[in-house]
């Protein structure tokens, strides 16, 4: 099937003069997960991955992606033909430099310039223009070839009432009025979907998981444009946004009003959001700065009103979750279980909950081996069958009007060897090192995320991918600009100071590849501590509540420190979920949350 | 007197048209340290440390320096009339920010464009010129004023020979030549003197306790130019140096021979170490590759018969300072002792040890409240007497033919505080966990220095300054481009990735105001460890092998495996020191060193 669209691609890009033809990730917006309408990278590729872009020429193919999907890219590319490029692997091309090898004087790279992401579309032409290399950038070859390709969403819009947002349209776009005065912008594009969420105290439905609406924002001191499908806007949330000076728009009337944007005005965006079409579209005469979304920043630091229901959406979530530990402990060995039933039980417990709206993410639900790779996902079609023996590794999360949550738990359904213990205690040591973490105002992620990974980088082990991510309210599960990370990644934009209020997940793991996969994650809130003559020390507490499984601690690899903050965490799982539980759970999660020594 | 040559220094000003003369910290090569001839910072504000900046108006005068001096600084400046602006601390202007706001349209900033570097005065003039602000970089205003200047020093040079270098100038000059190709390169400009120390294989006497010759460098495929003193060669080291192509010129000939490099081809040099008046007088035309001195890396990178003398060297080194620590044990509180008859003592251990040349710099010691600075020195006129209590911080090195030492250890006299106890051993615990660490490839001191900083900042306390610096071999005792430091400071060219080779300090302290100071330093090598799926793994080995203070350990604060590392530290220097000790030493040796629990 891949092989024949592959063709069919190729073909196309014969008739229309194209050399290459580049197919990232992504929707209009630049967004981290997508809708199925702008799947075309897996429809002509075959990985379904969150994460990758595809290169196709008439001789070659190749898919350049990231260490979480390594394995899983390996398996679904085996006979495609495709190779696969794993980025950030020593002497591995990167996209660029393979363009920049394959492509001759004179011919033309192609690509649907609404979903490639201006910074690189300018990147890549003045690279590939010192090569006399050209970009076609207004052909999206695979619609041609998509014959049924699902349709836009249509999701209606829900507001975000005061008592869960925190803070008004209005204060919110005072604020970035006021970011955008201090840079002197008359005009301020927003093209990513979350920060448009947020500042509109508004939520939608248009990609799985992710309560947004496709649209884009134009921002000046008086006036607010959303593009949107106003068919997806009740009378009442047009009458709210009303209030709030906000015009609408059709969704894809940005392209036509960019043009029309004045010359010697100011206006702020930034390229590595908005993408390579609505660049374009402003002309080169347009005075551009090219700075962060005022919004990325205020939406990431989380207001008293978001943290308070946090804590309660993170109740609910750990309610939820501590109750299918227990099923499954319960219940392995005795009814069958598989990665899918599994992660259905525990949809349920979430569902179970007031205020649930949703799932924040696809289950991960990984028995064993499977759990191996990071972002590994069972289907009806392709599932273990989970025994008494193992571990299942489930990362899982809710959308709740009270906040997103993003927990994992790897859960012992047996015996276990002494490697796994080791490394489940490693992990364990690894997630409360960084939990327990004080430092100085002015740390970024990469100054802390050695505490995490330390422990793992004792054994000679490394997890492939970040320690943790910052997460939205009723909003992405991946949110910028925090996050922990050793090595600052350019395209990952997760390095900023820690401030007071975001949060951040902390996830450390350990993956080997063919037997087990561990990983224990919790949400950090980030707190100022004591302020002294060193400056401002800061802090986390756990969002997070859900027992972590004593099965696979083996203490003699703890500090006594470490011990007791296991200790600690685990009496306060216990005080903050057992009062939602029954009585057997009740005395379930007594014993499971026990003091250890 | 500071008053006056204040007062002189600004009717000097006035006469030539400046309204505000810079005074770095600075000879004509960017040296952190300088010889006397060149402390007009010092002559002129009476501040004494190793970092400052002072600048002068007609109203005002104001010194920047680091946290290292701040206390030393605001006793230094009482009575002056010169502010004391305290660098990175909250809501203090930076120097440019200050000239900027100071100076107002048509007036003029002036300095001795030797000892400003290229890259600031670039950024000053760039900055100035958006006011009308110009820069007059002709004047050595203070050399007026100062009639008994020091002349220039004339210390003769010496060759270091192959078994010490491991590297030949020829080899060493084909690198160089070989970096210089791959940016296309036709002239490279050096002017920092341990790189041209380095470079050509000699060593001199022109900076206290930094072995090099006041120089500049310029390299071509085809030759090398030397500009020094040929006074202070003999007539075997320019033979030597003949046999490599090296030619020599005047030391003050560089400035007219930058002025007639051809404008047509490529010069490298590092505008962050060649100074602002060489840069202005290779004329506005000139093609400037701005890139660091291909011999930073190469420098940094210790062969493996440097690595093998510096073992050597830090022996020696150590039995020096365990015979010190022997001795002042001994005799505290039976002998009159103070800061610097200790010092002296110290010293004289070293000189004992075969293959001295000199101290690497001037040897801290500083008894209680004193330890709290930093950098304080004592002298003749101004020290403590030390008594049988509490304790002395001794930061000292030594420069040998073998290498280029620096050591602190911090020695109990007596009764300590639990508050010492508990701060001695959170200090100790940081400098064996960074000693400890491993890590992937590809870390740099930032993603580290948490490590060290850690147990100090769970205290809610800080050290104001980075936890560790690379270290010259028979050189610099500050070396660039390693270092262990959380955040970056722009001025200090310390965050590269870690090398196998690489030479740092791991020196962490507590420093508590008016009551004391501690600091343990040891320096050590990184090694590469493991390579496997996840990369190469690197770790470090001690290099410096002396006790530390069990006096005033608290095993109560040790996790088991930081006692074990400190055990299995102490063991070794056991066997590495005891071998040159007498038998009254060897004793005291192995109960300084005994295993605790």
């Amino acid at each position: 099937m891949v092989t024949e669209r592959l063709q069919h691609l190729r073909a196309l890009m014969a008739k229309n003069g194209i050399q290459a033809y580049l197919l990232p990730t992504s929707d209009f917006h630049e967004s981290e997960y997508v809708g199925n309408y702008f799947k075309s990278r897996k429809y002509i590729s075959g990985f379904t991955g969150s994460a990758g872009s595809v290169v196709v020429t008439q001789e070659e193919a190749g898919l350049w992606t990231d260490g979480r999907y390594f394995i899983q890219a390996a398996r679904e590319l085996a006979g495609s033909g495709i190779t696969l490029y794993k980025m950030g692997e020593e002497g591995v091309p990167t996209l660029e430099e393979f363009l920049s090898d394959k492509l001759k004087e004179g011919e033309v790279l192609g690509f649907d310039g609404r979903v490639v992401k201006a910074k690189l579309g300018l990147r890549l032409r003045e690279k590939l223009s010192q090569k006399k290399v050209s970009i076609q950038y207004d052909k999206d070859l695979v619609d041609e070839i998509w014959t049924d390709r699902p349709e836009l969403p249509t999701a209606p819009a829900f507001l975000l009432e005061d008592k869960y947002s925190g803070k008004t349209t209005a204060l919110k776009l005072e604020a970035v009025r006021s970011e955008m005065q201090k840079k002197d912008a008359a005009y301020h594009i927003i093209t990513s979907l979350d920060d448009i969420a947020w500042l509109f105290n508004i939520r939608g439905g248009d990609i799985a998981y992710n309560p947004v609406i496709l649209s884009y924002a134009v921002i000046t001191q008086e006036k607010a444009i959303l593009f949107l499908d106003e068919k997806k806007l009740s009378e009442e949330i047009k009458a709210t946004l009303g209030k709030f000076g906000v015009e609408i728009r059709g969704y894809f009337e940005i392209y036509e009003f960019v043009k029309a944007l004045p010359k010697n005005e100011k206006i702020l965006f930034d390229t590595a959001k908005v993408n390579y079409a609505i660049y374009q579209n402003l002309g080169s005469g347009a005075s551009v700065i090219d700075a962060p979304n005022p919004t990325v920043l205020l939406k990431a630091v989380k207001n008293s009103v978001e943290l308070e229901n946090l804590r309660k959406a993170h109740i609910k979530d750990g309610v939820a979750v501590t109750k299918f530990i227990h099923w499954l402990k319960k219940n392995i060995g005795k009814t069958e279980i598989t990665e899918v039933t599994a992660s259905d039980y525990l949809e349920n417990c979430r569902k179970e909950q007031d205020g649930f709206i949703d799932l924040s993410f696809n289950t991960i639900s990984a028995y064993n081996a499977n759990a191996a790779m990071m972002h590994y996902s069972a289907s009806e079609e392709s599932h273990a069958v989970l025994k008494p023996e193992g571990l299942l590794l489930v990362d899982s999360g809710g959308q709740y009007y009270e906040g997103t949550t993003d927990i994992t738990r790897t859960i012992i359904l047996g015996e276990v060897s002494n490697e796994i213990k080791k490394h489940f205690t490693a992990v364990l040591k690894s997630m409360l090192n960084l939990a327990d973490a004080r430092f100085l105002y002015g740390c970024i992620g990469q100054n802390l995320d050695i505490l995490a990974r330390g422990p793992i980088w004792d054994m000679d082990l490394d997890y492939k991918c970040g320690t943790g991510h910052g997460v939205g309210y009723l909003l992405n599960v991946h949110e910028a600009p925090n996050g922990f990370r050793w090595k600052k990644v350019p395209e990952r934009d997760d390095g900023c100071i820690l401030e007071e209020g975001m949060v951040t997940t902390d996830e450390p793991g350990v993956y080997i590849e063919g037997s087990h996969g561990i990983r224990t994650e919790n949400e950090l809130i980030c707190h100022k501590g004591a302020k002294n003559e060193y400056g401002q020390f800061m802090y986390f507490e756990h969002l997070t509540f859900a027992p972590i499984d004593l099965d696979a601690v083996d203490t003699s690899y703890m500090t006594k420190k470490e011990i007791d903050s296991l200790n600690r965490y685990h009496s306060e799982v216990y005080e903050k979920i057992s009062p939602y539980l029954n009585e057997e759970e009740k005395l379930w999660l007594k014993e499971a949350t026990r003091v250890i020594g």
